[in-house]
């Protein structure tokens, strides 16, 4: 009997997944990954030159789902019918072998995964190993701390109402927003209504040899990928430089 | 001319560092680490075993800090010169040498290391290499994933006033609750005020072998560390299992 070994891969730069996780993917004889249709997808892209040769490998690919509406409960059909099938799918491979699930990032921070792992449940072992999140990535690329003392930090997803945006925004000290892309400018209309737009940064690929870092009252928002992260940092309390003597 | 390299260590369990941090710290002539006076130190303990015969040790011992009231001017005045001098010592070391500080988590994380960075600014190069976050390991050990879809989540420090909590408790979907300890009854009593203290989990030293996890409601509030971390999950859309044909 194997199990299922899910492994965080970490914001992208091979050398910042977990030397557990570099370890289970070097040794993996099965090797499971979500990808877009005909794309090599960025979890496989991660791992390029650390599988072993003889690895079998399973891309699991999204189903078509740019002709349907978003929340429509035909995509949701679609999805849950997809992660049905590569459940019992793998669930068949760990019968004999264990499965290795590469994740980007951390695999129970939002994510495919979990999908799976909920169809797993009493079906087979899972091992979860974690990793570095993609926030973390973009707030190491800044070069700045994303919280100090007591700074309340939330993390927003592009896909909500402008509106809730806006309330949570205006809240926190620190903010993370995910999921931008086609959401951006939205995004950047909360940002302004929640007075933060100035201090608010735009990161694609942190970590990654290609990364970009800029400002985003100084980005283009209609051409920006699904996966770019807007930080805010927070401000907190900390003990003055020099200020004592 | 060396550099200072700031490395994560992540959640605890040495397996979960980054294969660069791992690879630094192996490799490290000059090691640094904060510590409470007297004790071994949870960075120090992480990386036993790891260090190089060799390697020079500084021991950054935080100013006694029971005596003062946690927010006066004296506590952050002797917090200040502490900074001050360790970031002068480090940046005079890094004058012949690279020298490697080890941080809990996420350097960029909450966490001590950000203030000697503002030191080191202008001064000396830096270099920061991203861990897994506490809250991670954490999440992982409850075995459940913190947020799906578009949760919002949101990271509150347990020294907030009571009524700041309960409004983001009732604001966000999952919730982290760091720096417990003695907070403990506040961080409870606001979880219930915000209807949330049913699922709220406690969690102990994530990824370690002796690692705790309770449901918060079945603890004593009364004796848990000030590094415990209260967890609430997010309850996020998501395609339902097997529920089509």
């Amino acid at each position: 009997m194997g199990k299922i070994i899910c492994t965080g891969l970490g914001p992208g730069n091979p050398d910042l997944m977990s030397v557990r996780s570099d370890r289970v993917i070097r040794g993996a004889g099965h090797v499971a990954y979500f990808r877009k249709k005909g794309r090599q997808g960025q979890a496989r892209r991660i791992v390029e030159g650390m599988l072993a040769p003889q690895v079998v490998e399973y891309a699991m690919e999204y189903p078509v789902t740019t002709e349907l509406p978003f929340d429509g409960a035909e995509y949701n059909d679609a999805l849950a019918m997809f992660y049905d099938d590569w459940a019992d799918r793998l669930v068949a491979v760990a019968a004999g072998a264990d499965v290795v699930v590469l994740c980007e990032g951390d695999p129970f921070f939002y994510g495919s995964f979990m999908h799976l792992y909920t169809r797993f449940q009493g079906r087979v072992e899972v091992e979860v190993i974690p990793g570095i999140t993609g926030m973390t990535g973009c707030w190491t690329a800044t070069g700045t701390p994303i919280t100090w003392g007591d700074d309340v930090l939330t993390v927003l997803m592009g896909t909500l109402p402008e509106a809730d945006m806006v309330d949570h925004m205006r809240a926190a000290d620190a903010l993370v927003v995910m999921k931008t892309g086609r959401n951006l400018p939205k995004v950047r209309a909360a940002l302004q209504a929640a007075g933060r737009l100035q201090d608010a940064w735009l990161v694609e690929r942190g970590t990654m040899p290609d990364q970009r870092l800029a400002r985003l009252v100084d980005v283009d928002v209609s051409d920006v990928p699904y996966f770019a992260i807007v930080l805010v940092h927070g401000q907190g309390r900390r003990p003055e430089i020099g200020g004592v003597e």
